[in-house]
């Protein structure tokens, strides 16, 4: 019981020195990677750089006690940070201090949803996400960060949440461009994509280990870091116009304890909502993955309280919403973590550095964290996608393709929210025109097929409809339109036997519908019979009038209304 | 295909004079009738009482030309007027021109929508609504309606759109109570109820034929309207603090083409789809009832067109958001009405009352308009459906409870958009945990049966698991579970077949659960199978690569599976 809620005790009893060398190792590792996208990410929000380390530091020792994936690390990342930035910047100017606060405001309420969800077991409520809605949301949410950080690598001011507005603001300050500061982003990133598409296969050639050389490519943002830094002190590009990250207040944050208005996080709301499901489901399919290569098993429900106590932690230690990242989770697990102690490590690091090192980072150019950014974010367009989906299901693809205009257009809130109804909406039309069938007995057996695919025995007098669908609301019309059009395409119909074999439910509304249909046959003085109603659904309609009200009777099977009714 | 979109043809080819007889005599009822009702609809709106006047006319012609139900009567009714004052008095202050102007619009982007609905074929829309959040929905919007009128009945001021607030304005202002105004408000309440109650019997039992009496009982509302306002203007109560309905400005409305601004229109945009639908869904039941009482049969999608036009008329000509009344429709049923002219009739003569006699409306207190509205309200006021909804289904009362408690504490739209939410989540919750069994032979035979239930052939290493239920994004995890659980718990498991017969649909979110479950048993050995896959699921899975990645086969029957696996 205990375990389950505290998963840390599950491995930290049998911890021992193999475990512990393996994890430090990974936790190092991790802490010189991450680094630079903390910073980015942080910056893509429109918060200090800074935010973005103190996002990385307790909200991973929280998730080290709470989660249940061995080898998720958690921190800032893309997606979360433009989504909390177009969130963020509804409610407060960028860069007032209110921006700051509602990002703690933001933090909270989704670390309170998560957990809420966590304790009333409503992972499920992810689910609403459909893969092609998700992927469609993440391709376009690509896009638009791609282009939000084209403004950094030109050396040109760029604002806006959606991609016109973004193209739009960059336009008009083309003149603006800045060389030194366009070289050191494009360099970057012609660097990046270099290390990524050749750098481990160059280093294998030229006799590095596999392992080393791969991680040596990963390891490029941390180099292109250095460089550009050493770069940008030696020739004081930093007072020739290019942008730094500049002075970063060293030592831990403060904690706070931010105590919202009403208004302030009734406004937040929806957006915390929409972050935290992004999040989970992002971190909870990823966790899933990784756990099934080494035979491991997460628990969604805990993991909602896990990345939920994290935001909270994120929430009063200036931080930001943070959630499983891939970037870093891949990092941690090809560098060998084998328990949430190298996360544990990792998070330390990260504090030894915002104690220590801020002074270091003073002049690291911001092209060069927007080309950080730009690399790693493209891997998640997926055009191919598209062409996939359209091929599979139309349904499917529109919901894809509204996602994906909707988010360039109008924005992530609207792009998540309008491909989510949408899919749900398709989802309910099919269910809303159920498959029926009249069916007819197979001559000389107990078997009962339809009359327009088979060659089968009927009688004029009886109908014999089999409704393939659970009833409710959203067919209950639908199935009183079927049977008033059977019934007045056939005046000699005496009965109509419905087949309840496939009803696994009937709702309040299509009672409703029952016994409408029941009473207007009634008028026509035609009797309603049911069949093979189900158990539970024949407890159900007993707490009803309508088996009372019932003009005809409820037959066990098919056969046995066909014996007594043809 | 003309007489598809021109209702009108249907009939007025073959129009005589026996018809028409009986249509005029039901224009005229309807005409003294709805007047009263008109008034007071537009002043729950917010809006002058002569705006409800001129929403009867051109809406009401319209709908005759392109309706399909012979005697629905369409003007203002409670519930839109109640929906509209509060979809108004978030964009303008009430009693200013622009909250006059933004009615307008509000009718125009409603008929807009309808229009667009109807020749989209969107008729389906409205099944969102189910039953249980439809009667909260009226009974909440009823107690509202009756605490809205207190303030009249009682002389007070109050405001408001929620029963707190307005239950709250009026506890300050009780000192106010204008004893005039209530001695009329109330004596009309007691009138009106008793009218409803025991008038038809008293009057047959006095000797009275049948239709005389209750047509007599229905005139209620005329006599207490014509009895106060000879009242009042004998006493010249007016001058004494009885608000009346004062000085309406005779003539036709002019015809207007409010062009909207932008953000106007954007803020509306919610308000007019929830008005458009349920004005809609209001009306077409209620238009369903009466022509299956008479045989007839009336179209969805027309009468979206028919409602849209209506409401478009009332945008151009001053008036406001429209559908067909419960009331006005029963008195025009009542009174005879043959054919849609019995509505033009009646439209005609509001037209000749708005032109003559709106002089003799002057001294009309609006404490009678406050009683008749509260009296006719009341009626969809439905506490029992609450007990019998409990009864038969907890998630159904779950729905209906939220949207009354929602509507009442937060207002109309807060209401039924939560009670949407709510019933949509709750069934896509139910079908996001399929029924699931695992299937064995029945001994000597080519059926299977769940292996909990009877007693059937297995083998060890073989689990046919049947899925009760459509593959789709909701409960493709669930599936992922089930199967993972499967395979985790029955080591000496090596082949799983997915016996698909009752899947009518696998979208592409199951597709991909399907694709990781194939990936995910071939690293532990097992191999997938299906079974009995339909036909256009079967087409819709060769349009993807997972039958060729597939590890095992796709059987035509459970049977041949079981044949060559066991």
């Amino acid at each position: 019981m205990l375990k389950r809620y505290l998963p840390l005790l599950s491995w930290l009893p049998h911890y021992h020195r193999r475990l512990f060398g393996a994890d430090l190792l990974a936790g190092i590792i991790v802490t010189i990677m991450v680094i630079p996208q903390s910073l980015a990410y942080a910056l893509l929000a429109g918060l200090p750089a800074v935010v973005g380390l103190y996002a990385s530091i307790l909200p991973q020792l929280l998730y080290c006690v709470f989660g249940t994936s061995r080898t998720l690390a958690v921190g800032p990342v893309a997606i979360i940070a433009l989504m909390t930035g177009a969130a963020l910047s509804g409610v407060a100017t960028p860069g007032s201090d209110e921006y700051v606060q509602a990002a703690l405001v933001l933090s909270l309420i989704s670390g309170v949803m998560l957990i809420a969800m966590g304790v009333l077991k409503m992972g499920f409520f992810s689910n609403f996400l459909s893969h092609p809605v998700i992927s469609g949301f993440l391709t376009a949410s690509g896009i638009l960060i791609a282009a939000s950080q084209l403004g950094s690598i030109l050396g040109i001011e760029s604002a806006g949440f959606t991609l016109v507005e973004r193209l739009a603001s960059l336009l008009p300050n083309l003149a603006q461009l800045h060389w030194p500061t366009l070289t050191i982003g494009l360099g970057t990133l012609v660097f990046l994509v270099a290390m990524r598409r050749y750098g481990k296969r160059t280093m294998t050639h030229a006799g590095l280990p596999a392992g080393i050389a791969d991680l040596l490519a990963k390891a490029g943002p941390v180099f292109a870091v250095v460089l550009t830094t050493l770069i940008t002190l030696h020739w004081g590009l930093d007072e020739k116009g290019v942008d730094v990250v500049g002075a970063i207040p060293s030592g831990l944050p403060a904690l706070t304890f931010p105590w919202p208005e009403t208004s302030l996080w009734r406004a937040l709301l929806i957006p915390a909502l929409l972050i935290s499901l992004v999040g989970f489901v992002e971190s909870v399919s990823m966790g899933q993955m990784l756990a099934a290569k080494r035979r491991q098993r997460i628990s969604p429900n805990q993991e909602l309280i896990g990345l939920g106590s994290a935001n909270l932690a994120a929430g009063i230690t200036a931080g930001m919403p943070v959630t499983g990242g891939l970037s870093r989770t891949v990092i941690n697990y090809d560098a060998g973590a084998q328990t949430p102690a190298a996360g544990a490590f990792a998070a330390l690091g990260i504090a030894l550095v915002t104690l220590y090192m801020t002074s270091l980072l003073h002049y690291l150019p911001i092209a060069t964290l927007a080309a950080t950014i730009t690399v790693s974010i493209l891997t998640l367009v997926d055009i191919s996608m598209l062409r996939q989906t359209w091929r599979y299901s139309r349904s499917d693809f529109a919901a894809m393709a509204v996602t994906i205009v909707l988010t360039l257009v109008e924005g992530v809130e609207a792009g998540i929210i309008a491909g989510v109804t949408l899919s749900i909406s398709l989802f309910l039309y099919r269910t809303s025109r159920p498959h029926s069938a009249l069916v007819g007995r197979v001559p000389g057996t107990e078997h009962f097929r339809n009359i327009t695919r088979h060659d089968v025995d009927t009688a004029s007098h009886l109908a014999l409809l089999r409704i393939d669908e659970s009833l409710y609301f959203a067919n209950a019309r639908y199935l009183e339109d079927t049977i008033y059009n059977l019934v007045a395409s056939r005046p000699e119909l005496e009965h109509v036997v419905l087949i309840c074999s496939a009803v696994n439910l009937i709702d309040a509304s299509a009672l409703e519908s029952l016994d409408a249909i029941n009473a207007r046959l009634k008028d026509s003085s035609v009797t309603l019979h049911l069949a093979e109603v189900k158990g539970p659904v024949m407890d159900q309609l007993k707490q009803s009038d309508f088996i009372d009200d019932l003009t005809g009777r409820v037959f066990l099977s098919t056969y046995s209304a066909w014996r007594e009714l043809s």
